[in-house]
């Protein structure tokens, strides 16, 4: 940029120091001072460059989001959420997006480019919360989470969430039950699919190795798994998805095997992201609140950015609810139980 | 930060000024010294704030993404491969997302903390493009465009898109045909609609007001458009749509209402997103190759960036073809045409 602080002062007709004084609002600058910088920064477009800024102010006012698969279309149901709630908040957001949050360079987060860190892709167990607790930087996991007290975490009760899709399916009258989970490397996927097992145990029935898949949580997860699934001799009536966007590939896979949901199949997917009530879908699913996670995340982020909480890491939980559509139904007569 | 250049200068047993210049590859700068800072670099755990070293090297090796439609799946299509195309290059990227372009503060693109910007999302006309280059800010359009010769862009040919869809459905013996077309407020939505009318007119139809619907590349412009237009007294036997997410807005219109596709109605969208090729769906649409489109992009950009393009803008335009899948078929014999 040409224009510099320099030039700033020379119309003022002040200190090059008096021109950051004023800038950065010290009350030591006269009223008439500031006006005469500002309109000089006015008239001359100038914009304070954010490394001088930073360096006088120590305050960014900005936060970085941390999300690898964008391309889901669950991810940017949470980010207009967050966009929003952050603002009001008086902090602006930035976006790292990479392949793996593993390939996320720390050293940006941990610059002072920004105040805070939201993420939202942690794996159980991975490096980079650590790493930012290490170097002093707040962070809050928001719908997935490393670990227990590794830090603040805003998420949804995955464990009651499997629990109900489990309990929709046996009080239909379902007992040839299939899952197709996320990554056990996932709280989300994880802690799902345990729910939704130990419900299931308690109603006396098993998932066998055959009737068990698991996947990333992608549309081509849902769709390879429902093929195979379909190809058993005796296929499941009903199917447990890690979430909506396995759901949708599960579903689209019936679909192409002309296999009629939800006369043939039931399926429960979860989050309830726009997608699922589409007319083609009707996806029943376990659905949960996406903009109070979102604000609740953004609310202990900012009170650990300001301080107020030095107390352990909290966690806020929010509760699911089963959303019934189209794709559940008793199991049809004519199929195996 | 805990962690100075001083503290580093103290551990390596040299001054302040050889820390920062053996950080930044000086090569006056003995290697011997050099290896002393790394080893007492890596042993404090230091890493040089974003602030100082911008000061002192003046490239961040960033470049800000402008979205203003996250939700929207196309954009995550795109940003993907763009995030690899500009990785290819040596830069990270940073998405700035907001409800509009124009709620996009400038002052975080000019302030020295990007060295580019890729703009997603402006409007013809908008006013970021203009006030990037007066701040000298280099910047590229990737598939839209404010206007033309404003600034260096990677589009597909929007016009002849159109042309190619009025051409699919007229070749099929369409002559009752309708258009949910983007907003003209963006070069997408002007100019499909313009080759989709021209190409219309060669052959002889017009387009009347009741059979042009226009609003935002969503789901519900499509949805509501195609419930209006199924309850015309005589609706139209083809529809194009401004992008593949309307098209699917219309496709579930249509399956409500119990209208099958393609026997009595066939719908063409734009873009050849993913979604699009689901079995659900199996939508015809012009395709065209979002990579090269955002890798094309890149490279314009980071010619820009280097100053290796001192020329007037530049425009790369990549070509449109027709991918027929289920939703087009020749009209129905008992439709009115």
């Amino acid at each position: 940029m040409a224009i510099t602080s320099r030039d700033v002062a020379r119309l003022a007709g002040v200190s090059q120091p008096t021109v950051s004084r004023a800038l950065r609002g010290d009350p030591r600058v006269a009223a008439e001072t500031r006006a005469r910088v500002e309109s000089a920064v006015a008239a001359l477009g100038y914009v304070p460059s954010e490394a001088g800024r930073n360096l006088v102010t120590r305050t960014a006012k900005r936060i970085g989001i941390v999300v690898s698969d964008l391309t889901n279309p669950f991810y940017p149901h949470l980010i207009g959420p967050l966009h929003d709630a952050l603002e009001d908040h008086g902090y602006r957001m930035m976006v790292f997006t990479e392949p793996s949050d593993s390939q996320v360079s720390v050293g940006q987060l941990v610059d002072g480019s920004v105040d805070g860190v939201v993420l939202l892709t942690s794996d159980v167990g991975s490096a980079l919360p650590a790493e930012l607790s290490r170097r002093r930087v707040p962070f809050v996991f928001l719908n997935r989470e490393s670990g227990p007290g590794v830090g603040d975490a805003a998420v949804v009760d995955n464990d009651l969430g499997g629990r109900l899709a489990a309990k929709h399916f046996t009080g239909l009258g379902h007992r040839r039950i299939a899952g197709i989970f996320g990554p056990q490397t996932t709280s989300t996927g994880r802690d799902r699919e345990m729910g939704f097992r130990l419900a299931l145990a308690d109603a006396g029935i098993g998932l066998s190795p055959e009737l068990t898949h698991r996947g990333s949580f992608e549309f081509d997860t849902g769709h390879r798994a429902m093929r195979e699934l379909l190809a058993l001799p005796s296929p499941p009536t009903a199917v447990f998805c890690g979430n909506d966007v396995v759901a949708i590939g599960a579903l689209n896979a019936a679909s192409a095997a002309g296999v009629r949901v939800p006369d043939v199949l039931s399926l429960i997917g979860f989050d309830d992201i726009p997608m699922a009530s589409w007319e083609v879908f009707q996806l029943t699913t376990i659905g949960h609140d996406l903009n109070l996670m979102a604000r609740s995340a953004a609310e202990l982020l900012v009170e650990r950015i300001k301080g107020s909480s030095t107390e352990p890491p909290r966690r806020i939980m929010s509760r699911p609810h089963v959303v019934e559509r189209s794709t559940t139904a008793p199991p049809s007569p004519r199929q195996p139980s």
